[in-house]
């Protein structure tokens, strides 16, 4: 999908909302569990109830790994799912990855070929060459970590390498890469006031923005600091949508908090007009 | 395993060679494409070949997930047969992988529990909260990505973070994380003359050194300022052992060129008496 394409759906549905797929089986209504594949029972049932109310969907490949062979069979059903049924709709490997060059190219063909994924999360310790292989995919994107949600940011993202802080460096850096239009960029809801300086370096980027809901960031603020002309957010939910319920209506309940995301998606994008 | 354990084997075969089973179905002898499970067929008769020459065998997860399910149930069946009939031998997923932490929790449980690997690789760019989960796994080994073999690792792993490297700031602060008695840390062989310093930080802490053959490394620089008291090193080959022959002789042409490692680290282990 090109980014022309993500800008019009967003337009069209009014929401720059990211569901995220992370299906633990302990938190699922357990009458799923009688299903032959519970994973895939309950992927289905929220992308049916919520498919019109996000533009994209973004499965977390840890919590399918973490079952095995029935995982990864779980991923591929739902991304096919998504891809046949809702071609429309933007998709994400969170799967942060990264290697060397040859090995970067492995793990690319496996997201972006194999799978069917628009877009994969990279981890960017290891530097362009670990990163370019996946920039070489035509009308896919390449979402590059720089300042996550979580406590442990600190410890390396936010340090200063000569005079300014890694994850400057690492937005900086990648603009020089080999096809770095098809970059995208990981920023944190939860560090909502960094987004005004993220801006002056990558003003036209897309950033892709998690914890938003169970980490503690506040959507008002992201779109205060972080939209761009041309929307450039896509706001991740996962556990405050997706488990909103764990009864028989947990589908419509996805749906409802869903929903809320975004009517406050629409009232935020006025701003654009 | 224990590091004790590790260090037993090392001294036991004179070998601290750890054997990569990158495999690629376009590399592999082509009469193995015949067989049901050509990725599995090719790694038995690796194992076979050159358990008694090596102390670890590592698979790079990228090159198992560009297969799909069918290359996780050869990642699967490799694993399975390496601790039924090898239990000596130390194991490693290269999967370079690191989320926040209730996501890292699901990457540890995967590798070292349902697999049942020794040791998983990590990149450190999430921070302590992301790495934590790993390293509470008791005689689980948790290898964090400090200076790595590529070009890339010139973009941010050297540049000074406050003052210092980040890699050595990695080193530093991964010190002071909960059981980091468990931690290894993967160094390059191509940048060996990093090694003293990095073992003024780090003295006892085994290393995961790829990057000896194909890309350049030179064993004999590596042990000269990497060797700790208690050896400290494993030394890792991929390409240059596995597709040492594409014919019918393949797994012989990797036990040759593994015995050469393996008798150059004989001459090295006798700097410890």
């Amino acid at each position: 999908m090109t980014t022309n394409q993500l800008i019009t759906q967003i337009k069209k549905k009014q929401s720059f909302l990211c569901i995220g797929l992370d299906v633990d089986l302990n938190k699922i209504p357990q009458h799923l569990l009688e299903e032959e594949d519970p994973i895939f029972a309950f992927n289905k049932a929220i992308i049916d109830a919520t498919h019109n109310l996000c533009v994209a969907y973004k499965p977390n490949t840890a919590f399918y790994e973490a079952y095995g062979i029935k995982g990864w069979q779980a991923l591929e059903k739902t991304i096919h799912y998504l891809n046949e049924n809702h071609p429309e709709i933007y998709t994400i490997a969170d799967a942060k990855r990264g290697d060397i060059g040859n090995t970067s190219s492995m793990y690319a063909k496996a997201f972006f070929e194999d799978l069917g994924f628009d877009s994969v999360t990279v981890a960017p310790y290891m530097g362009k060459d670990s990163i370019e292989p996946f920039l070489a995919f035509k009308d896919k994107h390449t979402i590059l970590l720089a300042l996550t949600s979580n406590q442990g940011a600190f410890d390396f993202q936010t340090k200063r390498v000569d005079g300014i802080e890694l994850y400057k460096q690492v937005l900086e850096t990648s603009k020089n890469w080999k096809n770095s239009e098809n970059l995208m960029y990981v920023v944190g809801a939860t560090k909502a006031e960094y987004l005004a300086d993220i801006r002056k370096i990558i003003p036209e980027r897309f950033l892709l923005v998690p914890g938003v809901g169970a980490q503690g960031g506040n959507l008002q603020e992201v779109c205060k600091y972080g939209m761009s002309p041309d929307v450039g957010l896509l706001i991740n939910s996962s556990r405050g949508i997706i488990y909103a319920s764990q009864d028989k209506d947990f589908a419509q309940a996805a749906a409802t908090k869903a929903e809320v995301l975004q009517k406050q998606m629409h009232e935020e994008l006025k701003q654009l007009h």
